[in-house]
């Protein structure tokens, strides 16, 4: 489908479920990122929660999303659960703000909702040229090293940096593989790899079902766990926020809001070193890119490279929707 | 050896390597606690390479440490090539002073040299009522994903918070297996597990002499490479120190000072929620240690419980030291 065709359905999908208008160009925004971006799992496959759950009245599509300011640098946003998208992007829009005018800028939401993807937020600061921290806490889905239930969520950790080309944008899950591989998995009746998943019992399974009803593993054992409890600390906890495998899962719960937290931490990288931040970057990445390679590979990349070619690739391209998902928009949009 | 005596040789120690007074009494307190901990690696067998890197003048006994002061969170420093010990205690205490004033702090220190383990200064920020990021890094030892070469160093994660009880601190490094357990297995004759390094050739061997002529892997393939990458921005490039592989080993290199980097980043947890937030701390911490134990668990640590109790056990202890290194110490104080 031709993008602004796309936008257009959305935006009038989201207007049907009372959205404002700004607010409903805000999510199809990020929606049809994230399809550039083939982060499927992050775009159209979520539209119909989205409106399930403002019918069901989890989600506030009229929300009044509060501002509170802490002092120049630190502001607080109660989103008054709305779409994670839409407090997210006030959100980052303030953490840039104050990082201009003080060199550090730290903006914790409450009561918001899932926001896609960290890097929707971190590239925005990098492209105002500074430095960032994305944190957000998802719904339980690891287990604590130790345990064998899930309680952390995928908890990504998310890194930006400009670089004067495409940003240095690190973003990835605590989890050795992503939810939506073994969803997948399960669908085409493919083993997962071992080692990444329990079942009920917490025995390791390979089977992509029973993953899913069991937990995912961390990376690296009590490196991994230790790190999802950093995100949910900085995110759940420091936020005011669901923590402790609270949030909600927005497929599946729907007996009140998701509550969920997020933390950006922008810092403005030439307060130390001025304009030589950049041109150290570039070298840095220059000096890595040219070590002997391992076997299979051809080229090194930094992390958002390949992220950012697959977006300049798909950008003007149509948008292809599978036929289960375009019967969905026409019912939402009926 | 009782505390107080060995505190006494090594400052008598550092005293006749031209170190101030109370620079002598900081390095011999730091490494006492490495003793403490068991973290062996970062204490007295680092005292013979701090005295041979005063020698050759690539460690400068009588630094001038100029403290920058950027924004009332903001401070930059100097360390005119000090050990590192003595910058980072400056820094941290200033990190946790701009915090109390601003609610955030952060400081970089450049020209500085090894600085033992994150962890003591998390947790001086931590005691200050303060959650922390400490980053810093380190020389090559990691090959980045895709490469056969080490360039990062072992670059650890450190984030520290308060909990009301033991503090909350995670300090890990992004390699697989420290750099000391080959070592170890180097000494004893061992094989180190398979995947966990690569020879010179690239090749992955369990060989531990093979494996510290090659490389170190990151922790989780891609993932953990990033990270170590992250970790050389923040304390590198940001902080105008080495990086991309330049950070001299103080072991083996004399051919100039480390020029490391660290950076301090200490946050007032209670900015957004109040006194809440150590209270949700707590309800957090109970409720993973509620679940169910995985297969050969009695009980789910958090990050820093274990170091904390090991502290607590050895703190009325005297200190076991190798008759290689009490020889040493006899030499360097001769």
């Amino acid at each position: 489908m031709k993008k602004n065709l796309l936008k257009l359905k959305l935006k009038q999908i989201f207007l049907k479920h009372k959205l404002s208008k700004k607010h409903a160009e805000i999510c199809s925004n990020y929606l049809i990122k994230a399809e550039i971006l083939e982060a499927k799992g992050h775009g159209l496959a979520r539209l119909k929660m989205y409106c399930d759950r403002i019918k069901a009245k989890v989600i506030n599509p009229k929300p009044e999303i509060k501002i509170k300011k802490i002092s120049s640098s630190a502001s607080y946003i109660d989103a008054d659960n709305s779409i994670g998208f839409i407090s997210a992007d006030i959100g980052i829009k303030q953490a840039i703000k104050n990082a201009k005018k003080t060199g550090i800028g730290l903006v914790a939401i409450k009561k918001s909702g899932h926001y896609g993807l960290s890097s929707f937020y971190a590239e925005q600061a990098v492209n105002n040229k500074l430095m960032v921290f994305c944190f957000t806490n998802a719904p339980a889905a690891l287990a604590p090293h130790g345990a064998k239930k899930s309680l952390f969520g995928t908890n990504p950790i998310c890194f930006g940096a400009p670089t004067g080309k495409a940003p240095f944008i690190y973003d990835a899950s605590t989890s050795i593989i992503n939810r939506g591989t073994i969803r997948r998995a399960e669908r085409l009746g493919l083993k997962i790899p071992y080692g990444v998943a329990l079942n009920k019992k917490g025995k390791i399974t390979t089977n992509a079902k029973e993953a899913l009803k069991g937990t995912q593993l961390p990376i690296a054992g009590f490196k991994g766990s230790g790190l999802a409890w950093m995100v949910d600390i900085l995110s759940g906890v420091f936020t005011g926020s669901s923590h402790g495998g609270k949030t909600k899962d927005p497929f599946d719960d729907f007996s009140g809001p998701q509550n969920m937290g997020h933390l950006f931490i922008t810092i403005n990288p030439k307060i130390f070193i001025g304009n030589k931040f950049v041109k150290e970057m570039q070298k840095n990445i220059k000096i890595v890119k040219k070590l002997p390679k391992a076997k299979g590979f051809t080229n090194i990349l930094y992390p958002g490279e390949r992220k950012n070619k697959t977006y300049k690739k798909n950008l003007n391209k149509d948008i292809s929707i599978s036929p289960k998902i375009l019967k969905e928009m026409e019912k939402l949009n009926a």
